[in-house]
């Protein structure tokens, strides 16, 4: 199976390793995925290099479609969207077919339901903190999350000191924990390829769901199915469906 | 008060009406207006010419956020967006501070939620049913929407056969109240400014709410008390609060 | 437009400014008003003093309810109940027709919910707290209401320390914050007419909405656009329908 | 045990069996109750003859809770308010103490919640669904409640042809079942005294909740264990706590 | 009206008291019954001596549902299971028809509802926190649930230090008070036949739901009227129906 | 990696291809397995033969738990329990540790809600609709359950005319659609082995959602990245903690 990491910004302009970040990202991820998966990190040309709001979570749209579409006609079976906030998903889904795609945040939130009874997310600051909650209520699981701690760490200096950031998430995992959770979810992809998760099951006892993993298995699960999004639920835009292209969808005065 | 009216597409370049349609629904804002309101429409310079998915919604983002920052700078009280789909309302709320920004579905929601205890939605066709749907369960009143209708005609070719345009309306008022629903919400800008309301009141006997109506209602008290939205709950991204411009969050490779 | 503040209780004969205090209530309104509106203040002739109770709440009906059909009579195009517990809307719904009737409390919930993703409230006293949470569940609202904080001051005694007020509502506004509220209601009107929410907003930081301002916004909307409440979910009682009046429909022995 | 059966109007009054009604009641109450519990039916000075809107709900109140402090008094165990909608429970809950107080309704959606999965009510008519959907809802089981049918007959002329009054409340089962329904409620006491449940429930095989019933065994077990209202839920109104009689909460001016 | 509380393990195996504690428990609920009720105290043959998680709960259905069909062979009126947890209640309606069979906890969560706005369960150990959780959520009142504390107290040593448990219980419920419960259910049958309820509701000053009178009233009720389960929501297993008997459902390779 | 397919119930007693039957599932589970994955199918020695009702649910567990121990022991990975309703899920998660274990319908449910906005389920017969609604509920996606079919066919028989089961399955599939979903879950096991997926996706134009291949990739994805349910959440149960065998946990007198 092919499968296509992709990041929904330009990362590699933002992040202190550069494209080396991608290069390590794809390693990690091939080192993750099951035998017979080959994973490439491909980047869109223009975005948000790192999204830390909603509004970058929305800007990142066109640029990331236009990729997927790419992808789709290069014969990918799946693509994970490389951002823990699934940004614009709805939309994506509307504007692809054949392809699986994959939000890490709804695959985790999914995945820590059927772990427990009630879920935390630890997450970089607190301005991602109601996009997060509004996204867990579009996954239909908001009775099942317990609380969002944040580590107060910008995502584009997060490969710094490891220790302290371990420290850092621990304590956001106490602290959901102390409001009722019993698993947390790693709420960032940049903390996810830090591979964190087991030094924190270790010290706080809970599992730790890695968003990476988790669209990693759901992506492989769904492609190895033919598991593709419900276009009775997110059909193709009108305009698109009469023969537009998603460039055509968008014009200037 | 100086309220603007921001329309996230370039509506002007698709609209049969062409320029005029603004003039057109300036003209109307302003007759609908109280005392002591001006109302502009202010198109942006390049977007969807008409938003009929949630891709086009997202896609409208930055020329809108841009056109709301210079109306910040140009002194206006509030600015409704013009698009019943509240596109991108939370990203917007996050890189505005001074302006009251009003959404007209989350202010039709609220309105028709104090008339009744159940509303309904008429819009225009399939492909808008599940982002209205996610957009109610996001205004937190999921549990009062009976039922979302069509009337199966493209935004653009709204004001064509009116009287057509009222029958099939008038058959998506009744199809929400065999649902259930006590009152009903017209899911379409191009629609509410065509005036349906009270013939299809008159017609179904439940009352009609007029998105353009309850958005103007609501930026004008929302103005004139100063009630903006809480930056607590949309706080400014992180890299706007550390200087950048909103240019700046889209970098190129 | 002609609109009327009904007061569902002899105010002026537990207040220590008498009917003065009308007066002062009624230059407020009229100065919070929009052009072209002009506001009675309208108290009915017997009733609770002032409401902190369900008890005294359901106490006001008959008399309101006479009161109402009284300004419709009159030709008054919108009523505002003064009270915030919205007391007996639903009945006072079913026997007014060709009125709009605002709750409120009803308008604040729903503008609260407007500003932010969770609002507080903050009231007189202990007593109120439970029929405050069960209005809000009334209005749809409940999954957005963070906490109800209190002041522990009675309704009748509250124009006297304004210093010693404002500091308690700003203590309740922190509660509220720290149960996760990113906007603020104040749940008292004789509180609303002392002006606090300046002074609040500026100590907090997060939106305060007035239920006068609220309840005046909506009114006002309400009445140019001729928005009234469903008859379908609000159908007048069998009995009125059948040619009773009110008082018709209380019998004795 | 000493057990009133309260009725909140002068029933008497409206009915065409006169007082020999509420004796033709008290019979059948003493009949159904267990052994040692002695019932008698009390009818209030004033009120509505019959309830059949939110407006007569509230306005059986003042008299209401008189009787229930003259039954206090009067060293009575328990009290049964004798009308499917609980009119005004929270209010008779604040204003009493040593006294079990039963809402019918209150006690048959738990008691069939506990019989099935999902429950329909079968009610007088149209003006009553909507207050049945608000008192469940209170009572905390919305999520419960498949469906409200109608039998579009008077309260005042129920006893009238009792075998088309069957046919009439078996089309409202079966409507119910139909919308999902395993149980249901008989949602008026004047049909409960009828005593239609055996026929209802041999004709559709689902079980019958009789509101007289299930406030009987509820009051009974209640006022044996001396299990009363929540007062931390329901606290007397600070003016009553501070030494006014109920009669004081209301002045004329 | 013959009842049988029906233990669902040999807790006479278990219990320091032995037989003696049954005999004491069928005293008990002698006192407490009705006139006119007579109820025994029967135990199945084998099963967990005591139940404090989902494991033991399961394993206890084999015996106890032959015990309920032996029962309503004796023509007894109405059973009792005698656990909080209601271990497998759905399964014993399944098998059941001619019998009234009640849940301790669940009558004892909508008892509860009836008394307050929000509950709170005092019960033995961690163990069964997370049970009682999805008990309630069963019961279809996971929303008037505020809290589940513990007593740190295992079943069988329940009957050593009254005062301390007291002490324990009390703790327990100022803990869910804290939370925001107005009423406190005592969540395991142990200690509810030591008859804490009293000293608990002097001490703390909320009504406390005794889970052994709760069932008792519930059974008495509902087997006067014949209020049993219906059948609609659980049917007869399919090969129940065709012929099979309980025990034929089990089979050995 | 070892994975089992654990039979809750000795299936091969009551299936017309008895052992030849597991041999059949465990050759279709090795082929829909990822590569480097072993799939075994172990069956226990005593249950019920099909599982159709929540009583033939809880009659599973005691051999399901040993033999989970057991496979423990022997060092394998994950084990599916091969039965649509996750019989005793919460039990067999109390008293597994260092075992991945997955319910089908659980990763199903999951499944489902990430490929649209609602799903539908087509099961068996009628015995085991309740059940399901009652397991998706407790999956926390109740919201999202569109509606339950049924396809009138014992679990045992399925594999008859598969022509007409397909017939029936698509008409179960449309009754969903019709009822609003977008989605469909096969609910049984048994017919998921037949793969009828593709067939009804074909004809009825939405995802189909096959337990086997859900249970398949979450087992997988699971146990390649070491994701255990949460002890915290279900914690060993307290005898067990203290040292008995599940075994002592079962008593006679």
């Amino acid at each position: 199976m092919r499968l296509a990491y992709v990041l929904p910004g330009p990362l590699s302009l933002g992040h202190p390793g550069g494209k080396q970040e991608l290069q390590r990202r794809e390693e990690i991820l091939q080192a993750w995925a099951a035998p017979g998966t080959t994973v490439v990190v491909r980047e869109v040309a223009a975005g948000p290099p790192s999204i830390e709001s909603a509004y970058e979570e929305y800007l990142s749209l066109a640029q990331t479609a236009g990729l997927l579409q790419t992808l789709q006609g290069e014969g990918f079976d799946a693509a994970i969207i490389g951002c823990f906030g699934d940004p614009c998903l709805d939309a994506l889904y509307e504007v692809t077919e054949g392809l699986v795609v994959v939000g890490p945040g709804d695959a985790s939130f999914h995945l820590a339901a059927m772990l427990g009874e009630s879920f935390g997310v630890v997450t970089v600051d607190d301005g991602i903190v109601g996009p997060i909650r509004r996204q867990v209520a579009g996954s239909g699981l908001a009775a099942r999350l317990a609380h969002v701690a944040v580590v107060q760490t910008p995502v584009l200096e997060m490969s710094g000191d490891l220790d302290e950031l371990v420290e850092r998430t621990c304590a956001g995992a106490r602290e959901v924990v102390a409001r009722g959770a019993d698993t947390v979810v790693l709420g960032c992809m940049s903390m996810a390829f830090l591979d964190l998760g087991p030094r924190i099951e270790a010290a706080v006892g809970i599992p730790v769901v890695n968003p990476v993993q988790a669209a990693l298995m759901t992506a492989e699960g769904r492609g190895r199915f033919g598991l593709r999004h419900s276009k009775r639920a997110y059909p193709l835009p009108r305009k698109v469906a009469a023969g537009a292209s998603l460039p055509d969808l968008y014009v200037r005065s």
